[in-house]
């Protein structure tokens, strides 16, 4: 069986005549790779059946792949209604209240749970989306900060920052940090924290480097979840849970069109933009979930390696045959609320009561 | 690019008509499964060239199959005078004496680093090896012992536990107990950790559950680096890491033999064969090590998730790019110092001065 598996010494032998490459293409060349056969998948019995359903057992989803900005907007407006259906009829189930208010300039969703605990009263979350930095705008970008709000019992700020193809960054981030910093001024940071999954895990600790160079405070926890830290595809689960991970498929496609479109002349290295490079050394505790079968898995647990060797407290859960952000799109299947659960306790550890 | 991924529907319908398939290929058939197509996979650039070297770069380990006791015995003997002399290289390398003696009838060996810290010199810590419960008899067990103690700055008594084709379960598990019995008798239990990789994360469990059932006192921490918690290959990295990983490849053959080899007549989900299935209420706090090639990946996720589900303190860490134990066969990459200063600092916090 074993003998299907080539080690590709070929590779190195093409470097020296591989100058027509392009430079991603021949630092690929330049590593000694492994051909890994075709194989079968099966959802596996370790989950629930809800989870099976609402996640695991679907096809990969498929993405367009817009060129212009008129084409941009288009399947932006398309994808994020749907996204905000999903996050009204949510808060509708779960008795959240959204009010939209401008705060620094920014718009803002103001989101109360049905139930504000004692400590929640005196705490304020803040969240920034998902979306590969194009999707999540308005409503659409709700559904995280209404589970969050819900399970913590306490009021969340999620932020609807500026996206391409009008903003492309550094927007996004100068948006999470007026607002942050417009917040901060009217309350007390060790009970605040800051979270977000995907993009909004990567603009969360791009907003946390900018705090750190403006000295504004701090929160006092993050939560990460399946953060974008690399957006250059740069990671080993970029090609090994390439077409595993049902959520985003691959990088080649909509998720790097998404990155270039935000990045725009900037390096996709910049420690704003792929935060995996920044300075992490005082960074709040943080929390951060990934999956076996995300494409960010590496995004994340090199986020954590780095985390911790910063002197940082910073702690991993892997969700079992989870593609990227399944805890989102499963909720309320037990292993979704058991990682929300996580998220409250690890709050309520490092949030002053 | 998507559209080479097909959701295999096809495979709801072959239920009825597949009766004739072995329960476990019928369990399979049950699952909707997806097919991934053959593909490729760099070395990354996020690890050290020394990990890349010593592990990630290599090709998929082969193991032998043996099919009579007598194969079985040939194929020990000639992988564990390998290991025997990597394990006695690195003991002359980092300083580190090992003494044979006989601990409550079992063979073991005890662990002298070349420094003992202060700390260190009031705590013992318990090593089970790994080997699928078939290889690392004598000093070939010892490699991980040899730099836990190393790392810790403190003495190690490694079991040389008995092993099949003459000794199958429940032997492994009786003579770790034993040892403990025999050691928490004469020393204080808050200042103990038992530990061990793979296979001596699982009979690390196994133990556990038994000195639980026995009433011996615990271990005050525990190490459990990519536990083979589940030895019936349930679990989804068994499916999505087949042939990623190139320490293990995958569950069928050599892992398959040695699992029915031990086991026995005893079914394979038995608690003290396959940990994850047992109640693990009352673990000590507890470090998991893992990789994003791990064909254990799902072994360690699930039991690090089953703990924090116990109420046990669990702390996870993926490295990335590694196979199975990388960070054993990759020492001394600075990937592999960090976990096992991860785990001094673990047995640190969580062992009395």
């Amino acid at each position: 069986m074993h003998m299907t598996l080539r080690f590709s010494r070929f590779s190195w032998l093409m470097i020296s005549s591989a100058m027509w490459l392009t430079p991603t293409l021949l630092l690929a060349q330049q590593l000694p790779s492994r051909t890994l056969p075709e194989r079968n998948v099966p959802v596996p019995p370790t989950i629930s059946e809800e989870l099976a359903q609402k996640a695991v057992a679907l096809p990969v989803r498929v993405f367009p792949l817009p060129r212009t900005a008129e084409e941009w907007k288009s399947s932006q407006k398309s994808i994020d209604a749907d996204r905000a259906q999903t996050a009204r009829a949510t808060a509708q189930a779960v008795g959240a209240t959204l009010k939209q208010r401008q705060i620094a300039g920014v718009r803002c969703f103001e989101i109360i749970p049905q139930t504000i605990s004692p400590e929640g009263a005196q705490r304020l979350l803040v969240h920034v989306h998902g979306g590969a930095y194009v999707l999540g705008a308005g409503e659409a970008g709700t559904l995280e900060g209404i589970l969050v709000a819900t399970t913590c019992g306490t009021r969340v700020i999620s932020v609807d920052y500026r996206m391409p193809p009008d903003h492309p960054f550094p927007a996004a981030v100068d948006d999470a940090v007026a607002v942050w910093k417009a917040l901060v001024a009217q309350h007390e940071p060790s009970r605040m924290a800051l979270f977000g999954t995907s993009t909004g895990g990567g603009l969360a600790m791009a907003t946390v480097l900018r705090l750190k160079e403006l000295q504004i405070p701090r929160p006092a926890a993050l939560f990460l979840g399946t953060p974008w830290t690399d957006l250059s595809k740069t990671g080993d689960s970029y090609s090994t849970h390439a077409e595993l991970d049902n959520v985003l498929g691959r990088y080649e496609g909509f998720l790097e069109l998404s990155a270039r479109l935000y990045a725009g002349a900037t390096d996709l290295k910049h420690p704003l933009i792929s935060p995996v490079y920044g300075d992490l050394a005082g960074f709040p505790p943080t929390i951060l979930v990934t999956g076996t079968r995300d494409l960010f898995l590496s995004n994340t647990v090199r986020a954590h390696r780095k985390l911790r060797g910063a002197g940082v407290t910073a702690e991993l859960h892997v969700c079992e045959a989870q593609s990227h952000a399944d805890y989102l799109r499963s909720y309320p299947a037990p292993e979704s609320r058991e990682i929300f659960e996580e998220i409250d306790r690890f709050f309520d550890r490092h949030l002053q009561k």
